[in-house]
């Protein structure tokens, strides 16, 4: 089958011939629909080409969605053609975290040496991907596979950083959303969705901050070095109650800190490699910071349901397969307006 | 190989032969060291025997621990000569709640006729169990399979039950306990050390007291007519914050609603048939009533990191398979203490 | 001043004059401006008219707002002038409950004596209402008096029942509400801002199933013998994660109880003397029941900001303190579209 | 009356006279029987002496108990000769905070001037503090106050701190505790009574973790270059689930980070100015890095009844009036084991 491989060291992914994969015991082959791509993609192509624990030239696709092709023996409750999404975050399905389908906070993958597709594992940019665990698939239940693809990370991610302040996020709250990309204009949207807080977006680009505003966010500010003092003058002096800082940039998590209030949730979801220094007297009291990483498998299934009631869209540019690499170009150079879907078998 | 079997219509079980298990694709062969036997098993010797969901005669037992014997194709994670007991809330494995790994509210199981070992399925009072899938298998990780058999029902349903109030017991708080038999008397533990509750027990019996004080109960009453009053003057009035009845009989929950104070839990564990009404002004301001079933896969870890810990040990009492008619004759006549436990390969 | 009082033993509601209140040390003398109308007034005016545990008559109304009209000794933080809502769930502010602003669960108020206000102590229908302590008022912060006032009570009361069970309410979830009057069309609206719910709401009435729509529920449903049945065919087949019985009716109960799923929430919030039988068995696993009053202090708060936001609105009938006895057979009648509320000033 | 007072810039604090407190409406006053000195109270003998929001010389000590000596106007429920512990964490009464009786996270005390007693209100090493309101007061209950009075600060701060980490304190997890002084040995106490957790304790000083294991530590371990890597070997390789740094000190911080699993709750309570940089990559995922404030008023309630069943007992000296200075001494040579008490009126 063809597929988007990398080799790493930098180089840009190329289209090419791979092995067709055959589904083993409990195990099921998709078809693949629609893949997303992601920043995070970049930071595989710039791995070094050799000495990593899985193999590469790498097929790329942590997003997949796509029709049932062929069952592995033992497994139940799916049939050929199905409709599914792949939940991405795969973990060793037995220890604490997974058997609460925490998967993403598995605690012994990386011992296990167990990847997820297109982070180590063969991934969703092919004609076909192998999703090594029915329990991974997720039923579309009658959405479009090209707009829901990018709900299994760019929707995903927020919404698992965003349920867990859901608590603080009571009325007359402000919650904030730093950088309005793939990630952040589905996290205005879950927001509005899922709590009474006022949504403050922030970004570089007044662009995005259009994007910001079409998708429900209540205020807007440019991420410059006003931004602190606006935010204030917007809400009376008081800290938000919740930042969700998407780019996670040195720049965006200093702003990130200067904007929560007592008691606030600081969520760093971006690589960006920015830090916030913590300790007593840095931050307002109570204010805790951390950073997830992806969501869980029931969350995925929630992230569908909002999606199935309309209030989630993500806005999406779709490309064939042989686009690919010219996809990830335009990401890279931030021209990418919500998330690119590729279509393998378009 | 030989196992014990009921035919319903109230008929005594039977040990005799039935065909060996064999297991398939993702599906585990566990060798039996010991079997726990429990009241519901006496409900399932009572169901009618023909027009069930599921086919008699019907090998019981639904704590099972013991030894792998045989793997599946597929199945990763586990070797030959393993020690693991079974989580036995078997669901479908994919609706939200199994994503979760709640497994004991499946939303599909009924419909898709999955069945709980020795409540459907064959169960582990037999030489051999066929464990449905890997998953359901949690390592025993040194406990004694014998002592830690119980741990699977009888410490996990209170465990689940408890562990949803753990909140509400805050220091200063009062915690009842009614029935202190299988279940009872590990519920007074898990109270002890999960909470600083006061753990208050009651039970019609004199000698379950003495077991209830023996496993660190703080305070004991008889449950007759004087319990309200004697509990009411033992807490200077106050009621209790989370009250659980093992039984469920008509009197239990009506003592149990009689303890119960502003905002508490009750929790109705026990198969008892017993009714609270519940609406405004038939209890205090804010009680939740509810009724548990079992307990969730991470559940089952904790409750067994518990044991290892030394803070809950099960009072058992072991029987060969041959004896396991006698074992049930026992436990319906009241007289078994903490346990019963059958060693099918003893 | 002039007041509206009620002597019990079922007799009307009547206005006459009444000594005028001083505001003693920490209180807070308010003039009304709106007073809002309820039920449970009804309730009291049936109340026997001796041997009650406050003087009769009494002052109706536990809904007031108004203006600063004076501050006794030693209140700060306030001004003569500044307007405000009253919390009316007076408790004693000083045993764990009310530690926490829970004072609605006030542990001590039957025990001292303390009543709310037209709930034992003198009430809002009257040109001025005693405030017992500064910190039972919370700004109304610009918010309309005579719109606001129904939220501290037909406002407060749902809200708090709503978000004990805002962890259900995920996307995909149901949430219902029975009963679409005064407390009922404003829990439709709380549970569209506060939640992703797909909201059904059901009463007997077409015409309360017209304003249900208006304010936002997806779905409504006569709430007859065939409702259960209609709500199923509507839903797949799934129970409800959160049902709220603002009527509390016997027929309105076991309704409630129909349509709830496995490890939802019902929320009797209605007086209408209807009970559920709890126990194990009776209602999907897991199920909660309860029955809750009014809300906290913060809740109020919230309630405020939320509709500061817009997303809450009460449909209020107005008239003269002269037409109160009036309102109330409008009320009994039930010809009240939403709230009805007396301008005591007006 | 005889006080303690200091002038700031670093000056020792001294006794002298000030003018007797009289209470007024609302207020009261307290006859001290025992204050506690915390290093805290050494941060503020270190402020300039000028130019403070708040009046020097101040009289110091934020940890009071005494008995009620006189009743400002308008003050109910509390009795001259009642005996109490003071809530010192003050604050407006009003806002959202405190209208949960989260006062010690109060939006507005800055901008109203309120301050802690001992903290920039009079404070409580003196013959008689002024409670600048009833509600500030929790009845002891029969505790002996020379060894209570350290639970209002040392024992309600760790309180606080481990009280929002429970959940993650489930059977087989770990709890760090750094620091093995005056907060941190009643930190181990606590963890043992509300917790399952492995409770591992760690001091720079062996007579400090001496103390631990007497107090309740599972572990114990030196806080050197090697701590990090004996924590792994004790636990397998397993992170903390939680880790309570009392010191707060670069190296302390820093161990804190290293000790830390997936998902876990680092808190920061000591004043010792480290700072944990935090971001994606910086922590193992989903590790949340906060810094506490002292408690709530509930929370105090609970630590005081927690005392009353014997699980926390905090180690004391006792010291009178005119030793103060001389008790500050040793507490800034570390010689103080457990927390100094001061008996104003002994």
């Amino acid at each position: 089958m063809r597929a988007l491989r990398c080799r790493g060291d930098g180089e840009a992914p190329e289209v090419g011939a791979v092995a067709d994969p055959e589904p083993g015991p409990g195990q099921v082959l998709l078809e693949v629909t629609a893949a997303g791509i992601c920043h995070s993609d970049i930071t595989v192509m710039n791995l070094p080409g050799e000495g990593l624990p899985f193999p590469m030239p790498l097929v790329l696709g942590h997003e997949g969605a796509g029709t049932v092709a062929a069952l592995g023996e033992g497994v139940t409750g799916w049939e050929v053609g199905d409709a599914a999404a792949v939940y991405g975050a795969w973990g060793c399905g037995v220890c604490a975290k997974c058997a609460e389908g925490r998967e993403n906070y598995c605690l012994r993958a990386a011992g296990l040496g167990i990847f997820s597709p297109g982070l180590g594992a063969p991934g969703a940019i092919a004609e076909y991907l192998l999703v090594d665990d029915a329990r991974h698939l997720v039923p579309l239940g009658g959405l479009d596979p090209v707009r829901a693809v990018p709900l299994t990370d760019a929707g995903l991610t927020p919404y698992h950083a965003i349920k867990r302040s859901l608590p603080k996020l009571t009325p007359g709250s402000i919650a904030v959303v730093i950088g309005v990309g793939g990630l952040g204009h589905v996290a205005v949207q879950l927001l509005r969705a899922l709590s009474p807080a006022t949504v403050v977006a922030l970004d570089v680009s007044e662009a995005k901050l259009d994007l910001a505003r079409q998708v429900g966010a209540h205020e807007t500010l440019l991420s410059d070095e006003h931004a602190a003092t606006a935010f204030r003058a917007l809400t009376g002096g008081q800290g938000a109650q919740a930042v969700f800082d998407l780019v996670g940039a040195p720049a965006t998590v200093a702003l990130a800190a200067a904007l929560a209030g007592v008691e606030s949730d600081i969520v760093i979801v971006g690589l960006g490699g920015g830090r916030i220094p913590v300790g007593f007297g840095a931050l307002p009291h109570g204010t805790t910071v951390s950073s997830t990483y992806w969501g869980t498998r029931a969350e995925l299934i929630e992230v569908l349901a909002l999606a199935r009631t309309g209030a989630v869209e993500v806005h999406v540019e779709t490309y064939a397969l042989d686009q690919a690499p010219h996809a990830y170009e335009r990401l890279h150079e931030g021209k990418v307006n919500g998330r690119a879907v590729i279509l393998p078998n378009g």
